[in-house]
């Protein structure tokens, strides 16, 4: 495989967990005051439309990375619902 | 344009702007306890990976939607670590 393959592979791993350490540290603390829930509507949002797109691509690499974004920051954003004041 | 690059422009600007809420939040607040740094350290080791990935592959739309966001997380970064108590 080509550099740019791995760097992609990568790219898309650390672009998927990336909510993972919000979650935890939310999952712990039950306080979402500092968190802006507007951030995790419009990244669902994107990320959504992102495994959209690679269905219609039939990418699965982008429908992978992006449709388990969407499950990560759609439990976020589930978080701030539940624990806001 | 067919209706995938519709889909995957619209994406990639909810992807790429989705920082601004939590860095407007923080700047009016000046409280980041909640918020993870670690989410951001990753976001955005992921973000510039997809923007090397996109510049090895001369693929414009990628790297100037990763390139944007590398820019707006790495200033969230900032924000966290100068209101961090």
């Amino acid at each position: 495989m080509k550099v740019a393959e791995w760097i992609g592979i990568l790219a898309g791993i650390f672009t998927t967990i990336a909510a993972m350490p919000q979650i935890i540290k939310v999952w712990k603390s039950k306080k979402v005051d500092d968190v802006s829930w507007g951030m995790f509507c419009i990244l669902i949002l994107g990320v959504f439309l992102w495994t959209v797109y690679g269905i219609i691509k039939e990418d699965y690499p982008i429908i992978i990375t992006n449709g388990i974004s969407t499950i990560l920051n759609s439990i976020m954003l589930a978080l701030i619902i539940k624990y806001r004041k």
